[in-house]
């Protein structure tokens, strides 16, 4: 390692300190922000770094404590402020404290008598959540291990819905069922297809205009094309907030849509739902108190901390309780001494599952739905200055405005921006550029954000704000590295 | 409350101390053996208790503290030596230590480039586990959200083996497929069979005789029955562990029919591939290396804490990708700078994925197999004492011989005993006994153990033995304390 001393006045608190640290650049912020989001090793470096191998005798407690320094030291920084590569970051300190001690009292949330707290606090946050939503009658719900699971769990409880008996018979004494999604959906609805026994090609797929929105007349079409060709639709999964552009599908407009052709309506806002806690940003997802089922992670723009999943549905009938039940006489004991309806493994997939909701229960209470509020509309309004930024710089276009808290862009070192002065200077140019700039920003560990390419685009820059602790420093940083990582390009 | 003042001689560590404790009964363990495994309060007096609303303000710190302390002392100690109430209990503390890590780290396990000390210390238990299973040629395997999750994936994959065409086509277009399983068998089976769209009907129900094992000729009976009828079928899950009775399934005959009829075979060892660790009890297991998949829990007896789930498949040609992948272009570019093999989020259902496998190998490194190995024996043991115990007293008897940790038995109050002398003594009386003596060790708090019908027994106790804290002095205990809370009955 090339380890050197250099003198710093962190951009975010002013201060001047020195530090030791690798590789030619000087970080600018202050202990804790001057660590490393990460330190890159290759696979095959770490596995000997690691020593990953078990043996038939134990270590030393010195030798264990170094594996964890070790594990620590190697690992991705993600509640860095400069941790951008994925729709969650950030660390919430009450969140931590809610997870040590559920990780240290090891529940799990099958029945009132071996978790009392946690199936209370899940219950509390699943009925805010659903008043936020805007289910004025209620509704109910579960936490599931990550937003694929839920947009599971929506596809069963939609083909449930229309044909119950498909729990008993199987889809092979049904007639074929067909789902719609949009182009820009999260691809968890392709894997639910394949894995639920629906099958790929009966999800069809709607195009989605520019902004990366389901456009509402050729979701119709599709669904006529279905009943035409004398197949079952039977739900929607609408998008509040995709993966790649952050867009929001037209929630009303589908809504009618599914009450015209009596379907499930389904709101993957894994990612968007955030959104609902401003009063400023909730018109994003109006109409989604028509849905019959909304997935929301509060791990993504809430910053729960991983996994924090909420699947919830409308109905009332207890509709989970009667799709997915088994009735295990070991565990659901009808005999028991107290009101057995708290209950409520027997709504789940899974028998032993994770107190998931608590740790963002008590965040909730320390900083109140206002907190989360104004946490939302911190990060909405951190993206809104850096696609100002992004407009001023040379070298840097974005792919389109942000509605949410992705913002998209191409950077184009300069030896490039000529030839991309035409119309269709960021469909063409120079795919290589966005990889090669990860590849130098993680090897110097200086930040972490994501890019990919998209339909007929290729590779641009998807930056993500999610936490409170990320300034407008950490934006033009961001800029500045990357054309300092690129520029020679 | 009333409270009281005792003085102890602690059962295990032989010290005298004074505590203030709650109830009539005064403990018999000094601090922290002494904490009550449950405190209980109704569904209601909890509520009250905990205060869950969440609101518009957030709360002080001396509150936000206070609720932590009222969770952690409403909670069920899981962790406590008198816990016997799962498949679950114990806490070792390397582990707990791992959870800490990964917890504060808070990573998912997608790709290489996020995780990389996750997914290399995943892929080195996988590995490890694997060679202990006895797959000689290696296999592949992911950590999974639960035993239940890792059951469907075993349907998953067995059905993609047989019919590639589900994932794209899905079932509709196939002909019936049947799977089998043993009456004995987890109820996640069921599940798995209405959520992945195969039809609870579709699950062939094996008989198993008086021990609990699945009985070889009525698999094969129920096979020729499925063929008769024109039904597809396509896979055996056989059980190493029931979850009542702690049975293990005849392996060995199981693959024989499997081969002789072209069948994927399944082991739900969730439970008892513990066993495997030891050399002199994997006997139990005899025949699991001609298995296709296992799934294998090292949160239950290998103490790794919820959730540490193993499925793993003997298939090397990337069974778990192809039946799996929906090749998010967001996520698994294949532009990167490093090999992308190591991004292995794309065999999972999921996309955010918890980094369970980390705590077990920081635990397996920290006490060795030799660790692991003595801790099942002494289970085991254990197990065998509380068998022998129930056999001299009076008023208690044993539903079985048990084979591994399951130890079930049946309380009889001295009134009812002169009833109990037929030979069908503990089929027909007083099936109210074992859980009103629940409800009074639960008021009480002195431990916690299972009790079901199951079959045409009545309620009977089960009573598992997992952790090394346990004692014969906590077996004795919770006799005693059986018997002093139901005598009067």
């Amino acid at each position: 390692h090339h380890i050197s001393v250099h003198t710093f006045r962190c951009s975010l608190h002013r201060c001047t300190l020195q530090k030791y640290v690798q590789t030619e650049y000087a970080f600018e912020k202050c202990p804790p922000c001057s660590v490393f989001v990460c330190e890159w090793r290759s696979p095959e470096q770490l596995k000997d770094l690691l020593d990953l191998e078990l043996r038939e005798g134990g270590e030393a407690h010195p030798q264990i404590l170094q594996r964890c320094r070790d594990a620590i030291r190697y690992s991705v920084k993600t509640g860095h402020p400069r941790f951008f590569n994925q729709l969650y970051a950030g660390m919430d300190p009450y969140s931590l404290v809610g997870r040590f001690i559920t990780e240290a009292i090891n529940p799990s949330l099958y029945t009132y008598e071996v978790a009392p707290v946690f199936l209370l606090t899940e219950e509390a946050v699943l009925q805010k959540m659903i008043e936020i939503i805007g289910w004025q009658e209620g509704g109910d719900g579960i936490f599931s291990p990550g937003g694929s699971v839920s947009n599971m769990y929506a596809v069963n409880v939609a083909r449930y819905h229309h044909c119950p008996d498909v729990k008993v018979l199987g889809l092979s004494a049904l007639p074929r069922l067909v789902m719609f999604t949009s182009q820009e959906c999260h691809y968890s609805v392709a894997k639910a297809a394949a894995f639920l026994g629906i099958g790929t090609n009966n999800v069809y797929v709607i195009p989605s205009d520019k902004r990366g929105k389901m456009i509402p007349a050729e979701f119709e079409k599709q669904v006529q094309r279905a009943k035409d060709e004398g197949a079952l639709p039977f739900m929607v999964n609408a998008t509040a907030g995709t993966t790649v552009l952050g867009a929001f599908d037209p929630l009303e407009e589908i809504a009618d849509i599914c009450e015209r052709h009596n379907l499930w309506m389904h709101v993957d806002a894994c990612w968007g739902g955030g959104a609902l806690m401003s009063k400023k940003h909730r018109y994003l997802l109006q109409g989604i108190h028509r849905a019959n089922s909304v997935a929301w992670n509060p791990h993504k723009m809430l910053m729960a901390g991983l996994q924090c999943c909420a699947f919830m549905v409308r109905d009332k009938t207890n509709l989970l309780q009667r799709c997915h039940s088994a009735q295990a006489s070991y565990l659901f004991q009808q005999d028991k001494f107290y009101d057995v309806s708290y209950d409520t493994g027997d709504k789940s997939i899974q028998c032993s599952r994770k107190p998931d909701a608590f740790k963002f229960w008590l965040m909730w209470k320390a900083i109140g739905t206002k907190g989360l509020e104004e946490r939302v509309e911190r990060a909405l309004a951190m993206a809104r200055y850096l696609a100002e930024e992004i407009k001023k710089r040379d070298g840097f276009r974005l792919v389109m405005e942000p509605e949410y808290t992705n913002v998209c862009f191409w950077y184009i070192p300069p030896s490039l921006r000529d030839m991309a002065d035409g119309p269709d200077v960021c469909t063409t140019p120079y795919p290589q550029v966005a990889p090669v700039v990860k590849e130098r920003m993680m090897k110097k560990g200086s930040m972490m954000v994501g890019y990919q390419p998209h339909g007929d685009k290729a590779n641009f820059f998807r930056q993500i704000i999610i936490s409170p602790q990320v300034s407008r420093e950490d934006m033009d940083f961001l800029l500045d590295q990357i054309h300092s990582l690129g520029m020679d390009l």
